[in-house]
């Protein structure tokens, strides 16, 4: 087999595909879907589809994007490590989500698999891929990390028994506030600029990791739906929701370079949460459980033996 | 009279402790004081007050910082104009503030005045000056716009007729969202790097323009704190605070400099609203008040003649 750019946006449609009907059928709320299409005005071309729920019964909201653009130049940032690529004509395709539930014992989670192919004038063209799951919560459980983590390993089992702890490491490392020295969640897996295993073997990894997502995140979605809460959970979470926006908007490189030199600014903010607070130098209460968040989760630790 | 820093910090510390007794005494609720020191293992050193109401009748968050900072080298942002102080030693002072407001009638607002003064070892100190106001409304009313625009040219017609036209527009571009094309309100006025009035003169203006502030925002707190509103207006208040996030997190240069280069997180993020909403593509309906807001007020306009 050989990976084409046709393979490659089946496949990712697909996944969507997959992925917001099981969310719908779990939720039973209104999905939308939007097609939209790059203005033939501006540099980059391309098209995609946004699908998303919002204010259903389990997903306060849940957008999954999938996109495939082109255009004339490689920007600065994906050749940071590929010199000879520079400014060639390129293609990028993907699919991203993030699912924000309405129940504070459920997690967030964040899920992306991509492909970016450079066509260079004098050679072949070269694929790589990029990509990565990882879970946000709001109320600890061991039991959902580790099930998670071991999701995203088994994922990578065929691949190389070395790829989860380096793409975990990278993860950790990758979703980080640095200005509230705190990591994003309980981590996950990322990987970028990646096809040291060739076109077809690395996209064979990609699918991997997007075959994988469901079956890391609902089960956990399962289990924590019902649980009963009240104010205060939900006010930590919207407080918690609050780092999500910070990294996104301050540290997500994707996110901000996005904005910044004029993606889809509707289709990049699909991440943001639906509802969200701040406030002033807010602690958790010693002993309780939103401390316990701090103590014994959002820590880099390995979650699976 | 000779500008020093210890004039300007009584200045600065004076300001912040009349706006904050009138915002007190207006909404009635609990001001928070809170005294901060750096860490003295830290390269910046210096210390801060911040006062915040959070959850009162007439502010959800209102804001106020002071700050006095000292560090050995001057930042590469701070010396674009200035190659010649590269790397000296400074010191920066100011007060900062962003108010918001519970009722979706009431406009948001920022105010902002500082001095840094770099200290190069072969030269006298060099000080400038910067800062301004700006307003944010969810639901327009010429009126507010016009008598707060009308205090911004009062504030700085002493100091030259030139002035307010050329802070007017500095605003304008400066607080614009470019990845929504949108203003983030009915702007105000914005200066940096000014000292061409020289040091005594410049530290008058600056002053002016803190005096000015009260009387610029809090009769437009007056006449609409009462106004009733419902649902529909609040939901647009969370959704259009979004905007601001959005502006700061991404585009704001002391925000976005501030947390990634470690300054003080929780005041810088005093700005930050005290509940957000985001949801996709939300568009207002023809004809209805919030579209006025978009078509007649987040534009760039002379709001006085």
């Amino acid at each position: 087999m050989q990976v084409t750019s046709t393979t490659v946006v089946t496949y990712l449609k697909g996944l969507q595909e997959r992925i917001m009907l099981s969310v719908q059928k779990l939720d039973g709320g209104l999905l939308t879907r939007d097609e939209w299409r790059k203005d033939p005005s501006e540099t980059l071309q391309g098209y995609g589809v946004t699908q998303i729920l919002e204010n259903g019964p389990v997903f306060e909201r849940a957008g999954c994007g999938f996109s495939h653009v082109s255009g004339p130049n490689l920007p600065p940032s994906a050749t940071q490590h590929r010199g000879e690529l520079k400014g060639a004509p390129f293609e990028a395709m993907g699919v991203s989500l993030v699912f924000h539930p309405r129940n504070p014992y459920v997690p967030t989670v964040h899920m992306n698999v991509r492909m970016l192919i450079a066509k260079p004038a004098n050679a072949a063209p070269v694929a790589w891929f990029g990509g990565g799951m990882d879970l946000t919560p709001y109320y600890g459980f061991e039991e959902d990390a580790v099930h998670f983590h071991e999701n995203c390993r088994q994922s990578l089992a065929p691949f190389g028994v070395d790829l989860y702890p380096k793409f975990k490491k990278w993860c950790d490392e990758y979703f980080y506030l640095k200005h509230r020295a705190e990591p994003r969640g309980v981590g996950g897996i990322f990987f970028d600029d990646f096809n040291e295993l060739g076109a077809d073997k690395s996209f064979e990894m990609m699918q991997s990791v997007g075959d994988h997502f469901l079956g890391a995140y609902m089960p956990i979605v399962e289990r924590r739906k019902e649980l009963p809460y009240g104010e205060q959970q939900r006010a930590h979470q919207l407080y918690r929701r609050g780092r999500y926006v910070e990294f996104n908007l301050v540290w997500d490189r994707g996110t901000h370079f996005g904005l910044q030199s004029g993606g889809r600014t509707e289709s990049i903010l699909l991440s943001m949460p639906p509802l969200v607070s701040w406030s002033y130098q807010l602690k958790p209460s010693p002993g309780s459980e939103e401390e316990r968040l701090y103590k014994d989760f959002l820590i880099h630790k390995e979650w699976i033996a």
